[in-house]
């Protein structure tokens, strides 16, 4: 079993993973090409995989067999693991517990070489839908306080395997970029009574940064972006969990999704890119809350795609300043014109 | 003129370079291989660089001409200028500041193709002298709180250029990951009344973490060490400046580093590395002392290591949780017995 040990100056954790045991996200090679006929994820081969877990697949088909659509499983090279108990321990002044989890991949297409952006809409609802109901059934194990939900494209943002795919992964601990996020929007509350993303989407809809806007969801470049060309994708409406969504908001959010990735590819070519959803907790960060307000009032849960066109220096690793040769604002213009191109598409029928 | 914007949910910050600035810390090519006669840094090129800020040359030698052994250039393409009044703004709920600062490169060594594993102690020496000496100079600066001292080895770890160089940034902020660091030290010192870094190194001194020590400093294997192989660098007795350092404590880092940075590379080969050192601000963090304690008490400088043999993916950035599968106390295993060897060669004269 893999172990979760915690760093005392910065409260951020490490997996460390089991002896001789290979991980699908360490040690990421360079070149991840691979043909469908060797490859785990393709129909035909549901027996090189571990039994499956869900899948969205056709009437008449059977279980690990062909004839699905989306279909997630365990992952064989698991960094944490759903059996056993939770045990936290010290040592001296450190802090660790065992690596309790669960670590799901998700297969998105049959296809081998299909895109994210190439989906139809209503492949993505399939993709998301499945995303919404593996968090769902992972919150109901008391042992776990969040599930990151996450899709790497590219080697160089570590994706192991070309075939297009997503990670579920449980955790038992709240991660520490969405804690920062929490006491941030909670130092926020105190001082406005108001939620912080709320504020940000009241302030850049329709502002220079606004790229992109349905019924229900909206996507903008963030203010401080910290990659070229990264967007971000927020619901409207205030809601605090990614699992929450309707099946209504489900295929805004496809909408949103299939143009955004498409804009992207777009603009930037077969960059590298993750997308990452940021959720809140569903237990363990009581001390964010009182008699007067929970979680929920100041949460709200968004997408955040990065693309990985730059490499990280020393000075971001020292510093945590980024450095980015594009401004949003000057992102969002090139991002516009190929939005607009995507909608005449949309509307003469060229994409679905 | 750059621009650093703080996102409103981290507070980290960004600097956005000037349109159409090349940087040299973005937009970094797999491929940084370059024969000497077209390398800028190489001896006889001076005059392809911007003039000299300091140097360490032969008696007979003039600024700008060859005879040096370290030179520090301004970098012609700096991220941040020293040039202006600093100015902060809001822009509705987000934070802003023009890009002041100092961005300098130090040429470590006139031979293009030295590692530093391989320089000789007292070449560490003149390249530490440097960095102390421009730290202390930037410092003088009041509109400045924090120098970063990095150096990026190979075009993973983010360097551009195959001569062996590091890099001063002078930064009108504290750099988040120190900021944290201080937040963290200052709940310790609270707790306790002690260093939390006296502490971890009293913990793990003659530790299975414990892979170095000299007269001055000890090098340790993190207990959550984010990547394989990463090595941290103590002042053995507390000392929050790293500008605060001897001329007999350099010798003695020379030394360590010496052995540090040869272990590693007859561990890992040729592996991209990133080497940052971590100091006490010099302004801007009162929020963090009291009538009864100062930032100088219960910070300690250090410097971290950090080999860049894995790629990060969509969970590392989602979560801010590490993969790693070398635990540190395997990897010490390993280190150990590479500075038993090179502690025999020293002893033998073989290494100088």
């Amino acid at each position: 079993m893999s172990i979760l040990r915690r760093d005392p100056l910065s409260y951020g954790w490490t997996i460390f993973l089991e002896e001789d045991f290979p991980s699908s996200l360490a040690q990421c090679p360079n070149d991840i090409s691979l043909p469908p006929e060797k490859c785990p994820f393709c129909p035909g081969h549901e027996e090189e995989t571990p039994p499956e877990i869900a899948a969205l697949r056709s009437p008449n088909s059977k279980p690990n067999r062909p004839g699905w659509r989306v279909r997630t499983i365990p992952d064989r090279n698991a960094v944490l693991r759903i059996e056993g108990q939770l045990s936290k321990r010290g040592e001296g002044l450190y802090d660790m517990m065992n690596g309790i989890g669960a670590h799901e991949i998700v297969i998105e297409s049959p296809d081998h070489y299909r895109h994210l952006s190439q989906f139809s809409r209503s492949e993505i609802y399939d993709v998301l839908w499945m995303y919404r109901e593996r968090v769902k059934d992972l919150l109901n194990d008391q042992r776990f306080r969040y599930v990151q939900v996450c899709r790497n494209y590219g080697a160089r943002a570590g994706a192991r395997l070309p075939h297009p795919h997503s990670l579920i992964i449980a955790l038992p601990i709240t991660p520490r970029w969405v804690r920062e996020e929490i006491a941030r929007a909670y130092e926020h509350w105190q001082m406005k009574e108001r939620c912080v993303f709320c504020d940000i989407i009241a302030q850049d809809e329709q502002s220079s940064r606004d790229v992109c806007v349905n019924a229900d969801f909206i996507a903008l470049e963030p203010f401080a972006a910290r990659m070229p060309y990264e967007t971000w994708i927020y619901p409207r409406e205030h809601q605090w969990y990614f699992h929450d969504i309707t099946d209504e908001q489900l295929q805004s959010l496809a909408d949103i999704l299939k143009r955004t990735t498409l804009a992207l590819e777009r603009q930037l070519g077969d960059a590298a890119y993750n997308l990452i959803v940021h959720t809140a907790p569903v237990r363990g960060e009581r001390q964010y809350e009182t008699e007067h307000v929970k979680l929920s009032a100041y949460y709200h849960w968004h997408i955040e795609i990065i693309p990985r066109t730059e490499e990280l220096s020393g000075f971001e690793y020292g510093t945590g300043i980024y450095v980015n040769p594009v401004l949003p604002e000057k992102a969002a213009i090139a991002l516009r014109q190929k939005f607009d191109e995507i909608d005449a598409e949309f509307q003469q029928g060229l994409l679905s």
